[in-house]
């Protein structure tokens, strides 16, 4: 079996392990499986040959003895699936974990990628700065909601799972902000998840390619 | 086996199918199942025993025999993998509806909810006219792309699945702005997801909960 997936070949995040492959890298290494890189440039995922494999352009997209795969969620759910290693075997353990993997992708994300996309797209328009508090304020929302189930819990359910997997790559966008840290139990639980060492192999290569980029820029 | 949804007892659309309880719905007619739905006010939805099952407080959570879920994503995901009737039987097959479901709810409804949500939180700002035309060209890209895979194909994958089924029910967000008809395959797809007796079925459930609760107003 041979896994591929694709990735930024010059990562717009300078390695921080923002970009959506880190989630895929991440829970192949919670199962164990190696796995192999395609890298692309932003012209190359524009290409037909590539929208064929990824309608929207994006990465990461996935290939695997014939089956060709898009968006992360599903990539993962997946793995999940075919090799195990990112949820409980049970029925009901499952779908919970799926449960948080979609809160995290649909529920929490949106808000956040509000928050930040105007960083890029608007930080020049005059509205910029007025409409960061109405940002901020659903970004709290949801950070206080998911703080309050997590209580003193180590993860969103029991054992940690890929709910937990995308969760904090979720979060993790919010690094520096300031709006973490007022919920004094997000940032241990995203530490918790930093030190594990499945995610500190998919951090360390996701970083090892874009040192690489810019050594050959 | 019994299963319980929870929906609005006061749809803010109206009935006019855009609440998350239609895709589940919709999903449960798909397989054939029978359903009870659990009526929530604003403020039910926000309390402690609700937010036990529901961590977000919002609509669709679900019952089945001791199972508790929450996101419609992954209730739709469940009712498929535990009853059928929502994708092929094999695992390729599942595995590229799953992209579909992850695409319409983590790619396209994020920018169309950037789109819709001015128009009821910032509509007296400002800035609210001068954004619309950058709002509109993010949905544009994410509807040209999805309009460039369907090409002339019926569905997203072969049969219909629940990747066209979430996927209709984010693009229903866009009805009467103008911009679906700019892709002239995108109306017809919509269309002929509408017309499933399933979906029909579910569309005239939900707006009997509305039409009884302006009843009884």
């Amino acid at each position: 079996m041979t896994i591929t997936i694709t990735a930024f070949e010059r990562s717009p995040d300078r390695g921080r392990g923002m970009a959506r492959d880190m989630r895929v890298r991440w829970a192949l290494e919670e199962a164990g499986l190696p796995y192999q890189v395609r890298l692309l440039s932003f012209a190359q995922m524009k290409q037909p040959g590539y929208l064929a494999s990824q309608p929207f352009g994006q990465i990461p997209a996935y290939e695997e003895d014939g089956l060709a795969l898009f968006e992360s969620g599903a990539i993962i759910l997946h793995i999940g699936d075919r090799h195990g290693g990112l949820w409980p075997a049970d029925l009901h353990g499952r779908a919970r974990a799926t449960a948080w993997m979609f809160a995290a992708l649909n529920t929490v994300e949106p808000p956040i990628l509000e928050w930040e996309m105007p960083k890029y797209l608007e930080r020049n328009e005059s509205w910029y700065e007025a409409r960061m508090p109405l940002l901020d304020s659903r970004v709290k929302q949801r950070l206080s909601e998911l703080s309050h189930w997590l209580g003193d819990r180590d993860w969103l359910e029991g054992d940690f799972s890929a709910g937990d997997l995308l969760m904090v790559t979720v979060l993790r966008r919010l690094t520096g902000s300031g709006l973490l840290e007022l919920y004094p139990n997000l940032p241990p639980y995203i530490a918790r998840a930093e030190q594990r060492p499945a995610y500190q192999r998919a951090f360390a290569d996701q970083l090892a390619v874009f040192n690489k980029s810019e050594q050959t820029a």
